[in-house]
């Protein structure tokens, strides 16, 4: 029996890792989409710090590609495609849009991205397919083909059910088991089999919504936030609303888990990817962090004004990189006769 | 009767103004301090552009000096104390320190300024002074020694009671009447006599704690918040709270007031002075805009959560901006092992 061909997209931190990972391993096909820099990493591959595998130097995947549909042209067809992209739905391409090339019938979709409402989407655009959906706590960059890996590889991945597919379960159960025998190895990560990845989306949350969009709109890392009083001001109260909208969906989360969240990064000085996104004047991931959860507050009548003031603001820094980019043009003297109520509307046409 | 002696200390948008208003009427002999351009306007004075009182180049008040110690040495005594400095309570220096060289017992002080609570401390320092309290509506800025004057000049000014001196009304009365005798003009401006300038303070505190803060914090204008959502998502909801707050100190605000606020700067493209403070890295009024309304919002068990959350994210850029400018230093180093709840407390040591 052949090696399942797996499809790496998104060559940031966790993408490089989990290609790294996988090819170590030696039970996959490994194949890694790199887009903007394919010509250097033809060349001269990665350099690798990771605490859960190692160094590596000159390290390449089995195969790259420019391009999805290079890779599908060239090594498809895909039994897995590992989605590692920053999820944009308002940014210029969706992620369905993205692997889209890739995606046959057979083919095991997982998510391993953050926030929330990312399946949705997807089951949509792709009703026969199998998703799962994984939340990756690893902590780690790619910046310039030098990859850094601080914390230990842990993934929790869970189905995303699809009752389009008959037998659903089961064939769910069998691309879990099949994708953690290729990527689990006992000496170095851990994949965990999670039966309520929706609850570990919102647990992942809690960190992402506060601390991604704080040290985003300040532009400070993590540790200053918090010698500026972030922990009792801004992230707690932020992360509490997020408790409460998880509750209105029937998610418990523990106040345990907002200390370990308020906690993680103690010491560390660290930036966020959202935080590093906005200072490369990077299109950031505001809808799935925070729009998402806003529109389940809306619905189910809770109120966050934390949360909605964070997300406004963020909007705003996203607003000012889109002009810097000229993704967005203001012709001011269009402006100057209106009422400023009316603005949004111009900006739509 | 000699004239009588008035001392400009702020040499901003609306103490350049406010010097030549009282100049040009000649009812008045002006000092003007100009601390950090002491020398250029020496030799070459202020270029003017003013809707309310024209063109003026190379213009000077008839006396100017590099501080209010100086000013107070060679110009002095001074009848009126006008005081249009930004008002920085956390600041290196307190308004109360940078006027007490010039205060005497006869010195009437005019807080000419904007922000809540400014009164108190003055009152506390200065308890057998008349103090003046007012709110100009100009719209003016000074950017190296050129004035750029763009609303007509308005300002409102009332007594700020002071039971400490004998028959205070009487006297509160009779120098709002003086300096409305030497600052007013018919052709040109208008002062109001305000009976409640309390009032007149919050009502310019809808403006100043949520545009002021909103475009500090994101570092855009009035009118791009505005075209990416500020009206509806941030400007109303703030200025509501305003609105709570005031109320719970007796004070009514009316639902037309906000929607004056709320489309003053339409088509404008404005940046208020916070906004431009913060892009020059100079310290800004966040304690009088934002953190005093929220102590007495604390005080009064009335709820703040967007203006609490805009307030918190403006002491991050304000941090920010201190670390930049070198008045704090963080040692990396002596955080790495503490708890992220004591962070604060190691700043204070």
């Amino acid at each position: 029996m052949s090696k399942p061909k797996v499809l790496v997209v998104g060559s940031g931190g966790v993408g490089a890792i989990g290609a790294l990972c996988l090819s170590l391993n030696g039970k996959a096909d490994v194949t890694l989409v790199v887009r903007s820099d394919y010509a250097e990493v033809s060349e001269s591959g990665y350099t690798i710090t990771s605490v859960t595998y190692g160094e590596h130097k000159n390290w390449k995947p089995h195969h790259i590609a420019r391009s999805v549909a290079d890779a599908f042209e060239r090594f498809g067809e895909f039994d897995f495609v590992l989605l590692t992209t920053k999820n944009i739905p308002d940014g210029p391409v969706t992620c369905e849009d993205i692997i889209r090339p890739a995606v046959t019938s057979k083919t095991v979709i997982i998510l391993l991205q953050n926030g929330l409402g990312i399946e949705k989407p997807m089951i949509e655009q792709f009703p026969q397919n199998i998703i799962l959906s994984g939340v990756s706590l690893i902590g780690s960059s790619n910046i310039n083909r030098v990859v850094c890996n601080l914390l230990k590889d842990q993934i929790y991945l869970g189905a995303w059910n699809n009752p389009n597919i008959e037998n659903h379960e089961e064939k769910e159960q069998y691309a879990i088991r099949e994708f953690t025998r290729i990527y689990s190895n006992d000496k170095y990560n851990k994949v965990f089999f999670d039966g309520n990845v929706e609850k570990t989306r919102w647990e992942k949350l809690l960190y992402n919504a506060a601390l991604n969009s704080t040290t985003t709109i300040v532009n400070l890392d993590v540790s200053r936030c918090q010698i500026a009083g972030a922990n009792d001001e801004l992230f707690r109260p932020a992360m509490r609303e997020i408790v409460a909208i998880a509750a209105s969906e029937g998610v418990e989360i523990s106040p345990e888990t907002i200390e370990k969240f308020v906690h993680i990064s103690d010491g560390q000085f660290y930036s966020p990817s959202m935080c590093v996104d906005a200072r490369k004047k990077q299109l950031f991931e505001s809808e799935i962090i925070l729009g998402n959860p806003l529109k389940i507050a809306k619905a189910n009548g809770v109120d966050a004004p934390v949360l909605r003031t964070l997300y406004t603001l963020l909007s705003m820094v996203q607003f000012r990189i889109k002009e810097e980019k000229g993704i967005i043009k203001i012709n001011e003297s269009e402006y100057k006769k209106l009422n400023s109520d009316c603005y949004p509307d111009m900006l739509k046409k």
